[in-house]
């Protein structure tokens, strides 16, 4: 198995799990925050400057290298981690999440997905066999099972035949997959909000035996109560010796919930999106550095952090730099957004080491004021 | 005086001149390239990454500083090196070019130039003495006297009529200046094409005994053996032991030129638009990254260059990255751009070293490959 998880202990606070994820390009402490790198670069920033802020692994997707710049062209390239330049341990998605983003623009079947391109419209048919030979190609340490992921709210008729397919499908996944030895697959759980379901999918999926799960069909426009009812009770159904994965999650809120409930692995483009809007998120709470109060503001954007960004620079400055749309503002503002989210993941990882994951939380909302 | 220039040798094959210019924030080793940093911020760069290819000395827009976010913003700040966290060299422009480029919305007298902001429309007015006000609050080592530059082409009788108040205008320049101990300020000789009038305006400025010297009025779409002409019978007219500066000079036939022809110091933003644009400046000629025929080119951009950009990637995905306008693109071949032209400035300071400054223009020109 190219991908095993160590679990060093559980939180006796909180239930949070702190582990290490091996992978045949490093190890990884989790729970971890993973930066993406959606078209095979963290978007403004280089390899070496995600090592700098202590990047352990990142994220990039499928279906748009898939697209662009074509999977064949990556792996003649000798894979995504040499095109792109990064060393570390890396996972790719299956497309599904793309593909089924698509609305209009595709059509499901049990044999897969036909799809139009939101680059130029030409057509294509995704099936997991296809999403595990790009995905192969592409050469990720972790690479993800094409699922159904159903939208919200769904029929709870509709969400079991969709899990059931997902099931099949993630079985033609590992049949397809060539690399199990350098690749690690994971298996998706779906089920909606059912809990039955969600029970129905983890035991077909775990009879499948991957190295590691992943938790979908959540933030996808659910209320947060609901997000976090399904994240309790379906987080337990998985195997303790293997790593988790919950995708799409990337505010401390989200975060929080997600490590204490014993999710080892998170993803998100919102804090690399809004650095690149001038959003920063400090430790008393986000800031927009376009308002004019920040005008005259010799302070660092957060004093209490010290990555590059907040080292060497105003908020006066960051903010000139926002107003004028230099590149330079969204290099900073993504620098120190990655930064906080890596920094909160390590210290969350401190604080379940001395078993008071719950006592950190509270300390960290008292500074940063509120819970979006 | 703050600034002052040290002659160590004439190239004896090209009469090109080998220095050394002192100034409050460092030594700068002539002739040089200077990257432009137009708004506090030479694009997609930090200051850590422009030393990391040996800039010396960069160029910063007092008429951009002074509309957007204002001189004393950044007086405020503590002048522009902290409020932009560079601390070596900074020469800034008068605000005289980019007034005069706004054509219809600018009005000239005696007194100065009333004009609207390019941004927002509001009126404003610059004199030589709110050239120098502002050029003081920002604080760079070197700043430029606020001149009119006429257009090409231009009547000879208003030619005249504009130098002799670009030195008028140079001497209220001077009087203004608040800050001779910490800040070099500059003359610039005008005249248009026409060699008398260059040498009445070399004359005048030098009798008023400036740090340094600026060539001003050419590159403003003359044609380019005029422009050669011009240089060639003007920079003798300026004294040897100050330093010399030809604006808007990026391409590498007209920097030896420059070079040949005397000149210390030039600058130009072309080589960082242009690598926003994805094309990059290389030993054998400039390409574009975006053709077709780099898709699946995994050579570095320039085989011949050791900078980040090439050490570490390859055509294929700089291409990638342009075409999908990553920011990654313009960072990477902004960086690989300017270091070109560095090297050729030392590559050049070398060549002048050892006498042999034009059988390395014809060197160069053998890989190269074309004059522009």
């Amino acid at each position: 198995m190219p991908i095993s998880y160590e679990l060093i202990k559980e939180c006796k606070q909180s239930g949070a799990r702190l582990g290490i994820l091996h992978t045949p390009h490093g190890e990884v402490e989790t729970p971890i925050f993973m930066p993406v790198g959606t078209k095979a670069t963290v978007k403004t920033m280089t390899p070496e400057e995600l090592k700098e802020i202590e990047t352990q692994i990142i994220l990039s997707n499928t279906l748009h290298l898939y697209l662009r710049p074509g999977h064949e062209l990556i792996e003649k390239a000798g894979g995504l981690h040499e095109f792109m330049h990064w060393d570390g341990p890396i996972l790719t998605d299956s497309g599904g999440f793309q593909v089924f983003s698509l609305d209009d623009l595709r059509d499901i079947s049990e044999e897969g997905v036909e799809f139009r391109s939101f680059i130029d419209g030409s057509k294509h048919f995704f099936t997991p066999e296809k999403s595990i030979e790009v995905q192969n190609a592409l050469g990720a340490d972790i690479i993800m099972a094409f699922d159904e992921c159903p939208p919200y709210p769904a029929e709870k008729e509709y969400v079991r035949k969709s899990l059931e397919m997902t099931t099949r499908w993630a079985k033609r996944c590992k049949d397809a997959h060539k690399n199990p030895d350098t690749q690690g697959l994971f298996g998706i759980v779906q089920g909606g909000m059912f809990r039955d379901l969600r029970e129905q999918s983890a035991k077909e999926l775990i009879e499948l035996d991957f190295p590691g799960y992943a938790i979908g069909g959540l933030s996808v426009g659910e209320p947060k109560d609901l997000m976090i009812e399904v994240l309790e009770y379906t987080a337990p159904m998985l195997p303790k010796d293997k790593p988790r994965y919950l995708m799409g999650i990337g505010t401390p809120d989200y975060i929080f919930e997600a490590a204490i409930n014993g999710i080892d692995m998170f993803d998100c483009v919102y804090p690399t999106r809004i650095a690149r809007n001038g959003t920063a998120m400090t430790s008393t709470g986000r800031i927009n550095l376009k308002n004019a109060q920040f005008k005259e503001d010799f302070k660092p954007i957060d004093e209490a952090c010290d990555c590059y960004a907040c080292k060497n620079y105003t908020r006066a400055y960051v903010r000139h730099l926002v107003k004028e749309n230099e590149i330079l503002a969204s290099r900073l503002v993504t620098i120190h957004n990655l930064n906080f989210l890596l920094r909160l993941s390590e210290n969350i990882r401190e604080a379940i080491k001395e078993d008071r994951l719950l006592d950190y939380k509270e300390e960290f909302y008292k500074k940063y004021g509120y819970i979006e």
